[in-house]
């Protein structure tokens, strides 16, 4: 679609350049010549004068920071126009005329579904029910257990065991919000990296990210029943006990334990070899390895200390 | 079943009518002519004077406040007696001899299992192990990705996405106790209701009614790992995040936010406009919106207050 | 596969009787002649004088508590040991040449998978997008609402009910961790047992146990998205509430009841007729009956009086 199609469906002031040709969205940082992007949050206002984005939706006071080559659509509610825009450049389900390709020695199961471009690799188990989507790629070796689904574009190392009905790469979470109230679905066309050697348990669930990856690094175990939102990172060789959960853009370093019911804010960061008691809830990054309990958090030794005091109330 | 075959069933002392021929249970206040109903709790005694039912099960005590025409059977244990008889009314898992009904440009994947009686509107897509309920009726332009479940008589409307796994009109949960323990199901036979232009995440679960609806009003959003429990209101344009949950026949107003695992307790209802911090658990209704935390609740100031308060404790 | 190919394989000081025969894994006390087994945990040195296994893994100070005949095969790191070993005793996912036996007017739909050697009783519903897994048992009458997957060897009894996408039998979540915090898998080969009448609901996930059994008994009912963990026993006619979690090892009494988002740690036991406030946190065992709330849980009047007396700093 072009630039003009954008601005009159939206209703934007466009400078000039409506034949100019957009092939997608990204983020200020990511965004390649062709893709729009948006500023809608002023800790990315570093990213506008180095952005290679083709056009950038933004408040009109902020244009005069854009790369002279770079076209501004001027607007108060960027994020809404882009999760309006997003609904044109969504993913379909299948985007492949490739038939898929199944390693040697790899058994599918016949109810499972495998769609185009999709790549499995050697010695895999793909029991009934699963389904895999278009232009995923999985490694040597990995299991998926029954009815476990992978969306559009997920990437499985080598090695991988994932439970039963756990789902890789739904859609993350993301509304922008009109001032009536509605919510307005930003479609996410980022996916999610699984790397070598995870296992995955049972019922979990892990989103796509909006724009780039969700990442599950080398050796980390993910039990039943667990949240990992979009954009997430989760180092190499942590632990997430059942029923935790991780909110979006959150980065676990490596060998983190997350106990039972545990659980992150968004857009946070949490030290290697920091380990969250059961329980436990992060609203702040954590920058220095510990055991840490809570809610809010503390060290655990502080929270054993509290709560001898509590029980001296009574 | 007659009344007689009831009352022999139940061992009930049964005043006359043996041979009123009853089609169903259902509330004092919702049941028509030919149903029976049972009190069970004393707030429902104002519907005795004027409810519909042909019989109802309830204390010896109560049966004066009957309508004339209302033939009482008299119980100590009314609800154990109603879960005892609602197996012989539970719905089977197939009733309809109707072909289902797919509409134009609707996609359904060949393992996807449609039962007769559904009905599906245009533009759908069904995706695969997708499992469709006798009697179901989904509206146009709706996804149901891998693996949803939509029980029998669920009404889903245009415009709906459920992500993979998600489980829509399983049963509520809900038993009656014998005196010895053990706990006897009260078959639900209600359903769902999920309006349009609802978004549903991964591997959630939204039970239906026991009598009535489980009702999703328009534009709410629902994140992923999710419990609803039977006979739930979500008012429109909701949002609840990762991990949270309802308990059953809880009511929330328009635009009510509930953060990451919070919870409610059930029979409460929750202001428009309500906003649930993350890991809040609500225990009694809120009649007044505004940014609520913590576990008893309290306003968010209060419970920032309490946390700094707390902390001087150490 | 020999005792002198597992110790070369692990690099462990062998005796002597390389070319003993093992057939298995197992614990001290269950072990059977043929079976090898390991102490990583001093609580079980009990256990080493009348084990039955044919080598022990065990430090080699604790070599002289074992019995005459058996065999020690000496390492600071057992558990890691027996971590890598388990691998090579892994249950395949299929193992029976048999086809499986479906009992008298039960109904299995297309698309449900069903492998050798299991067997299904009469009057059984095995719904669309099913799993049956080798050598799984399941009595008569039983429901298996769409996409449940029962992993191999569970054993189901009668009347069970199981909703759309529970998992029955997945892997425990157990591993032993190197020197460099790398998680080894300790592969599971235990079962579940679920006894009659029991009802589970949707998306719930029971882990089979590492070794022997996770028992759900006679007339228990589970809710939704519920996580019990491996080797947990949950006693007759208990109530476990929607998003409630067991973590391993963990054993309830009778007729307990656990609350919405209530959890327990593991290697704990939880007295019959204890009633678990929704959100109680159960870190030591309970010896008696009663109401217990919070986290750290306390007896629930304690709680209420702690809380006013939290109300009265503010």
């Amino acid at each position: 679609m072009t630039l003009h199609d954008i601005a009159e469906h939206l209703a934007l002031e466009l400078v000039d350049f409506s034949a100019v040709e957009i092939t997608g969205i990204n983020t200020l940082k990511d965004a390649v010549a062709g893709e729009i992007s948006f500023l809608s949050d002023s800790k990315y206002e570093k990213d506008l004068e180095s952005t290679q984005a083709t056009a950038v939706i933004l408040p009109s006071k902020k244009a005069y920071l854009l790369p002279r080559e770079c076209i501004p659509l001027c607007s108060d509610e960027p994020y809404l126009m882009v999760a309006h825009l997003s609904k044109f450049f969504a993913k379909p389900i299948q985007s492949s005329a490739l038939s898929p390709v199944i390693g040697e020695n790899s058994t599918v199961y016949p109810t499972a579904h495998v769609e185009n471009g999709a790549q499995i690799g050697s010695g895999c188990t793909l029991m009934s029910g699963v389904y895999i989507g278009t232009n995923v790629t999985i490694g040597d070796n990995v299991i998926l257990y029954p009815n476990v689904v992978i969306y559009r574009d997920s990437i499985i190392g080598n090695n991988v065991m994932i439970h039963a009905g756990s789902v890789i790469g739904s859609d993350g979470f993301g509304y922008a919000h009109t001032k009536m109230g509605e919510h307005i679905k930003l479609y996410q066309n980022g996916n999610v990296i699984i790397e070598d050697d995870v296992e995955i348990g049972a019922n979990t669930t892990i989103d796509c990210a909006v724009f780039g990856s969700t990442q599950i690094k080398q050796g980390s175990k993910i039990d039943n029943l667990i949240q990992i939102g979009h954009n997430c990172i989760v180092g190499e060789h942590c632990i997430m006990v059942s029923q935790s959960g991780l909110a979006g853009s959150t980065t676990l370093g490596r060998n983190v334990v997350m106990g039972g019911q545990s659980a992150t804010a968004g857009h946070l960061s949490v030290a290697p070899f920091t380990t969250l008691a059961a329980r436990s809830g992060v609203t702040k990054s954590i920058t220095k390895g510990g055991v840490y309990s809570g809610f809010p958090l503390m060290e655990h030794k502080l929270w054993l200390k509290l709560q001898a005091k509590l029980a001296k109330l009574l």
